[in-house]
């Protein structure tokens, strides 16, 4: 099995996690190519490994010839242009959700995809890879808690970043959900709605706490809980609720303590160590499928197309009042 | 100080535990009268108390010298009457919920009871006893969790009683939280909207699960969750998200078993066991302040009142597709 | 059912505690008189209960015709001379634990009792009323776990009382599985030994924590941690492990919270919030025995005299080296 | 970074696991040759690898100029000669435990080990490399819950193999505690002691549970607890109290299930899913370190023969009656 030479579009947080899972620990992957409009950035990059060379131009990444696969991380305007040049190469693209910013690009984007060569892009939805979630999923799946009728979403974080919109609690972190919910029931999102508490006094100026309310074909209801500057942790939870018993995450913590009164669990303070099993997973599968030539198994550009939509739904229904938005996924 | 002779009208379940606890388990009180429209019922209940007598009388057994107070465990259609008897007789009454059926005769009962002796009332809102509750309620005044932005309320049970109606889940269960969750924050529910996935299979012809939120007037948004056919066990759950952490009540299992490939914790099959100590301590609370002449601390006809005000608010949202409904209490 | 009048010898913290107990919370109880050889404090604690009076001399109280039944709380040298008189007044008395300071004494009190009149003496070990002990033992009773191989006790305390020996530990901590393991498995304790890690420096000079083996005449095998300064909480646990399965006691905690960085339950600062309820529970029960004229449910004189046996084999295992030393209960 | 080639010698469980998590997971690596005495299933273990070969001669593994380093997960009395010849032959070995089935041949391997080639030998003792213990590991160093005084261990799994021993429970369970503990602590065990209940009914003529006591230098005492046939899942527990608090290992379980009147969480049938990870992260560290030319940081094979002197005085306490036995490592 040939090794994949990947290059890495983007060298800020996400970008550079990526290097590092794919060189560290995902087996049968070569990290060749680092790009990112910062030279310097990418360059730092590529130092952490042997043999990856950097460059500021993207569009040169993907065309390189020692480049089988591209990793897109880069801003979320540049996803659509990137994810489209590298199916225009013929290259296996997995990009950093979301696909595009408005539904129109994710619609052009997977209209390319289906002209150029269907099934090339995939999408970070890594909670699809997270262990718990497959546990849980496949639980659900199973019968364990009956046909699911509620689902409760909550997706706390310590604080929001600087400039951070109401927008942002659904196109940045409820579109995970988005995403999660149909996949757990095997069921699309046919109607959403948007509720809010009034806002926490830990920053100005924004709706933080939201409570969205989405229902899916089969019939079931989700709630889900978008709480930015929650302060205390890094905390996501999912409950499912069926006719016979629920199914829940369980706190991801490996300690308890006893300390000054209390027995404690600690939670993180980001996103990374929650989800760091998830994302070398989900690189690995990846990497995996390009390997070997199979379909990838990570979410599609038309499932990012789909979380989008959800989001903009969502998004009117905060600007009309809470009404009841229907979900409507354009033709292709 | 002396014993204070209770009446208990109603020798169902709830009376008859009522009267048990009473006899057994509240210091300073007795029981000396056990009324029921079915007399054999009611000797039956009396039977088990040395001293007590019976009758099928209920306005027989609150005019009785022998009964300082009384207690109204019969019929909800009977509870506004019984109550205005028993404060034209001056005497202090623990009344089960709901005060009445509809929010007209709740206005009455309040009228009556201002006119004829403030305060002779107590409603039997025994969450406000339960010793988990309190120290929810203590930590959130205390700021432990910053103030409170969202509520998450469950109310799950077994299986609901033959001829249940969808609006037994507001009346009859969801009612719960409405004097709760004001009692938690200090505030008000303002506005209020009702939402349903499909219904489970387990029950034909019944809107189950439901999901409530609830505005309250500092803000905070709550949502309440009823399924009576959950199914697994009888399951409340209560958590307070605020500015700066959170605050939930703990599973109130006493035990954990590890077997058969798997460490759990046991649900009961319905609120008793759960709710026996919440009984007890409110029981118990109502009859210190009736031997002492102080004033009850237990829920007023008022909150039960503005309970049934807000019970009628989400079944108008039921009614009318899921519309925002605001809480209105009429004038007295 | 008359009401039983309880003189309280003790004015301490257990003294005031089963006052207050049995004045606020145990049906069918009347405190009528305090003992303490300190009159002022016997004075105080008795202003608190109307009708009460005080006294200096514990004996005048248990021969008081207004005093139906004794509770001792007062020093442990002083148990065996009260529990006698009240023996020989033909008054039932619930005695704290230990019943005496030594084995040889807690002999002299079980034969005066079998004289006397059998029966009279209950013995203060409140595990056996605490609800988790009570369905542990029940569900071990009821084969849940198999038969009971091992069992795994652990006590540990914020800190040691000041001039606190390593005797105590056994006499004033581990005494209690020493009664309780016993009932759990219903079967008597055999061989014991007696082991230590170095002591905590939190404290100088004493053998803190301990790690007592206990053998049990079923062939299990129990450990004991006691550990006195364990310095973040008051924390009890028992676990059971049979050959199917294990029980265990669940945190108790009623609430869980969420602020920086962790999830947590609480700790008590010492017993009483833990064990509030069992000693309620007790008393209520032997209040109820007394008032029938039933035989006492508590445990009893000799339940105390065996006790007291297998603390003196631990101390005598700790005296010399951790040597395995057999339990042998005196002829009476 | 060159690949490394791995021969891998044993192709029963163990080893075929190996084969897997090497060519799936460990990024790096690339399993070359698989040998096994059965030829047939090393044939069929190496089918599942492209490109690797078999063979029923494990010295003609260890010499193939296509291996870089050895697997040995053959029968533990093949481990000290296969260990010596990989040695000898200057290839990194990563030997599961036992290093040997007796002390004696630990020394050998040790001595060939220091005159051959020190740091070649790495040894299995995969749960340093499990991130709850290594979580557990680096919060006792940092002091969090004091300087450590006694440590619980448990291990249960469902049931023994067939033909097993009571010195199985030692050398092949309770042995993984010999190595952890004193790597938690960073102090050597010093006195060992064997105690033991009644055997379990399960299985005929097998000492199952046992329970030892270890001493280790810095004065603390550990109980280990060894449980085969504890029937109802693979339960690993670990808990430090120090003098500040303590710390122990979380229920590693995912989901948290509702169900028939239980809240559960489950445990897994074998060792499998609760150290996939530790083997997978044990097997990337050692590839790293042969890959880089870097020392092991693996256990090295001083610490297994540490462990199995260790093992060997807990066996002799067993043949003794529970003696208190000093652990002595043989001079080198």
């Amino acid at each position: 099995m040939r090794t994949v030479r990947v290059g890495v579009v983007g060298a800020g947080n996400m970008g550079a996690d990526h290097v590092s899972t794919l060189h560290r620990w995902v087996s049968g992957a070569e990290v060749t190519r680092v790009a990112d409009i910062d030279a310097d950035r990418a360059a730092a990059i590529a130092a952490g490994v042997p043999g990856a060379r950097s460059t500021d131009d993207a569009h040169a990444l993907i065309d390189d010839p020692e480049v089988d696969a591209v990793v897109i991380a880069s801003h979320d305007t540049t996803h659509a242009d990137l994810a489209v040049a590298a199916v225009r190469a013929g290259k296996p693209v997995m990009c950093e959700k979301p696909l595009a910013p408005t539904v129109e690009e994710c619609v052009r984007v997977v209209r390319e995809e289906r002209r150029a060569g269907a099934g090339l892009i995939s999408l970070g939805f890594m909670r699809r890879f997270d262990p718990a979630y497959v546990e849980l999923r496949s639980a659900v799946a199973s019968g364990t808690c009956g046909a699911p009728l509620l689902v409760h979403c909550v997706s706390r974080g310590v604080s929001s970043a600087p400039g951070c919109t109401d927008e942002f609690s659904v196109t940045g972190s409820a579109i995970h959900e988005f995403d999660t919910v149909p996949w757990l029931l095997d069921s699309p999102i046919t109607e959403v709605s948007w509720h809010a508490p009034r806002p926490t006094s830990a920053v100005t100026g924004l709706r933080d706490p939201q409570l969205m309310l989405l229902h899916t074909a089969d019939g079931a209801l989700t709630t889900v809980e978008t709480f930015l500057n929650a302060g205390y942790g890094y905390d996501v939870r999912c409950e499912v609720a069926g006719e016979r018993g629920t199914l829940a995450l369980a706190d991801p913590a490996r300690l308890v303590s006893d300390a000054t009164r209390a027995r404690s669990t600690a939670y993180p303070a980001d996103w990374r160590p929650r989800f760091a099993d998830a994302y070398r997973l989900e690189l690995q599968a990846w990497i995996d499928a390009v390997a070997q030539g199979r379909p990838s198994p990570l979410a599609t550009a038309y499932d990012g197309l789909v979380a989008s939509v959800v989001a903009e739904a969502v998004i009117a229904s905060m600007k009309d009042g809470g009404r009841t938005i229907a979900v409507r996924v354009p033709e292709l």
